[in-house]
């Protein structure tokens, strides 16, 4: 790939270079060789006062498009600068969806400025977009589509693609409609560039057309492009009506987002929407801080429990050396039981039903890890631990801490596997209940094994 | 959406009732108003003999879909039960990018059987496609796309996307080579629908194409989908000659392939392809045991640590309750931080060159996360574990566990940060410094720093 990155500082330069020159005319035919996502990221890190100018240098169309791709903050400052005809004309050119998107970022007084220079239509189909919740398919489809009759023949669709196809997100899929707007079916312009010119639509459309409601996630929306291939989805209201479609573009957004968030809350982190590097401190704490705090206090229990077996450890004290290796290990086999079965959650590869099998699953596989752990762990302390390090342990001390091990792993597979499931079951999000979480728990239970263990075996 | 998940056990029956009382006009019937991807989910879930004869009622189109969306192992039942004329069909109507992808999975007999029955030129194409590497672009595409020429006129083009447009992945975009298949633009059919019909194509196309060379990391290529809002991206070899493009969906498919990886490698789980319920427990068990063997073996310096502190611990025995709290936070905190840069280097949004701003950043988290977490602990060990819980605990060891826990969270966020950004540096994959490494790490700066107070402040 001509890679982009490689030439940004370069680019860079020769930008401020050209600007300084006053070389306009030169500068605007280098900025529209590039792509519109990289205009704006070259854009983003130039000087503040140079956008307004550089922006006005673009044409129309890639000056929309990289609008888009501007931080909002950038598109505010642009949008205060603008005279009204600017302002209209980069609304012109702007999918209702990305109006909508930018619309909701601003500020009251720019919202009243975009719309009141919106024009009728445009103004409507955001305020339609904006009145569905953000997480819904409503918020995130488009409300422009090539939308054909039944009774049309292929020559009547052309026409009217024809007519629209400039102000569409994607003409690859038609969609069929009666008088009342209810969806009958779907045409790929492939189909129609097959037809014959007189061939009637309603003949030759797909009449099994999957569609999403208004008010559904967005996440299941992202879900069902990527197993169904779709580059678009139709999107009904209440009364199956076809009010927008949503495009593979966005339903690529809301996937990255949804797994950045999955990932954020299987580290213990609330999740942002901003990226890392432009968050602020105190944002990145607030959104750390509170599973910390919680985690801590809830870690409690195993100092209470470490507390009540001083004595135990007073008598024995190498038994403490172990302590970190027992609540570790468990922690990581609890990590990657509960990992895998989030993800297999997300991706809709596992559901609740399956809990009587995944849990027998980790069972077997807690058995055959922990039986290999504590092998080692054996061989390691007799070897490592005993002979090299001379700590004071005896076959009996080892068989308690492999013991341990052994049972500790199984546990923490069982737990790791089972609060994801009952956590989508009750309704929660199951990436909450990973590893920090899982972790605090599974340190409380290998610590009353291990000194269970200890008691009994070694009689304190 | 009418939502597939919903009824699959309904549609079980259904299919099972109508195969005993041999209603195969009906069973098409209701097959084919499905997706594919959901008739080969159901024919997954049914008797393994059931699914040649179903198979057989699906008509030519849908039947190759649904034999893309099986898995491996029916695939092979399938191909194994089909005549030389059957194969010869489904394989004409595979497109060659899934084609390849089904050779590779199959054993050396299927695949020569698959290759005599394809067609000359798809065979060709399939050998194409397996010669490059297999997380290359080259891979990942297929050949089979709409090229046009630059001196076609817009009359011509319409002609040749007619003739060929069946066999296409898709007809959205058109790319422009010369006589060499040179890439010299592209052309959406949206541009050509617009244009004149003698309009010629080397005036309308688009000159500046986005490309990646065959050998290029898939990831990159998904990366470029998701950047630039693409629906196909040529491929071109070394000469810059177009050989392939590759589609959305397939890009869809890596995203959540190298997703999943990422996630597994933060657990320190060994990436596997399968899905979680049809791996077999040795499979789990060889790509779980592996980093927790490591990470066992690296506690030991932990344990060692305490092993060699174990007169102060004698000393001051409740010192001992607060470790699991202190390491617990610590792995937490270095988590934190670890994941965040890891997601931010593979969005494409931090780079080795931020290096110093994310560590200053970290360092800033560090402390106010630290003295947050430090004062809350104080209260906490002075108001519940001394007045609750009777635990001997002066003001001068709460402010030992305090300070350790200041300085652990910094030290943490700190080693969370840098060793993604230098695993990525020397070229190895970041997901892999992620929290199971990194607690491992923490715990041992976190019992140093705790008994290095420990001894200053009791003087023990």
């Amino acid at each position: 790939m001509v890679d982009f990155e490689d030439r940004r500082e370069e680019l860079l330069q020769e930008i401020e270079e050209m600007t300084r020159r006053k070389q306009y005319a030169a500068l605007r035919d280098k900025l529209v060789e590039l792509e519109p996502a990289d205009i704006a990221s070259l854009f983003e890190d130039l000087p503040g006062d140079a956008l307004p100018l550089l922006f006005r240098l673009l044409p129309k169309e890639p000056a929309a498009e990289v609008f888009v791709e501007l931080e909002p903050d950038s598109q505010e400052l642009l949008i205060r600068g603008f005279s009204n005809s600017e302002l209209k004309e980069v609304l012109d050119e702007l999918y209702v969806d990305d109006a909508a998107d930018i619309v909701e970022e601003m500020p009251a007084n720019v919202v009243k400025r975009i719309l009141r220079n919106a024009d009728p239509e445009t103004r409507k189909s955001i305020n339609e977009i904006l009145k569905y919740p953000e997480d819904s398919a409503g918020s995130l489809m488009t409300t422009e589509f090539v939308d054909l009759r039944g009774s049309m023949t292929v020559e009547d669709a052309f026409k009217r693609i024809r007519r629209t196809a400039s102000d569409m997100e994607t003409i690859s899929v038609c969609y069929v409609t009666d008088e009342g707007r209810h969806l009958l079916g779907y045409l790929s312009i492939r189909t129609l560039l097959l037809s014959e010119e007189d061939d009637v639509v309603s003949d030759i459309m797909e009449p099994n057309v999957i569609s999403v409601g208004t008010l559904e996630d967005k996440e299941e929306v992202a879900q069902a492009f990527s197993k169904y291939d779709f580059v678009a989805l139709p999107v009904v209201d209440a009364e199956g009506r076809l009010v927008g479609i949503v495009t593979v573009d966005d339903a690529i957004d809301v996937m990255e987002e949804e797994t950045t968030e999955d990932i954020e809350k299987m580290a213990a982190i609330l999740p942002t929407d901003k990226p890392y590097l432009k968050t602020g401190i105190w944002e990145t704490w607030k959104a750390r801080i509170p599973w910390l705090l919680l985690l801590m206090v809830s870690a409690t229990f195993t100092g209470q429990i470490i507390a009540s077996f001083e004595n135990a450890l007073a008598a024995v004290a190498i038994l403490t050396a172990y302590i970190p290796m027992l609540m570790d290990t468990g922690g990581n086999c609890g990590g990657q039981a509960s990992v895998t079965v989030i993800r297999g959650i997300s991706l809709g590869e596992i559901e609740f039903s399956d809990l009587v099998s995944v849990i027998w699953k980790e069972i077997r596989v807690g058995v055959i890890c922990g039986a290999t752990l504590a092998a080692a762990n054996f061989a390691k302390i007799m070897l490592l631990d005993r002979l090299v390090f001379h700590n004071p342990i005896t076959v009996t001390i080892a068989a308690v801490i492999c013991i341990t091990m052994l049972l500790t792993v199984i546990c923490a597979k069982v737990i790791g596997c089972v609060l994801p499931l009952l956590a989508k079951k009750l309704g929660f999000d199951p990436a909450v209940m990973s590893s920090p979480f899982i972790t605090t728990l599974v340190d409380a239970v290998s610590l009353l094994i291990y000194f269970r263990f200890a008691s009994a075996l070694l009689g304190i």
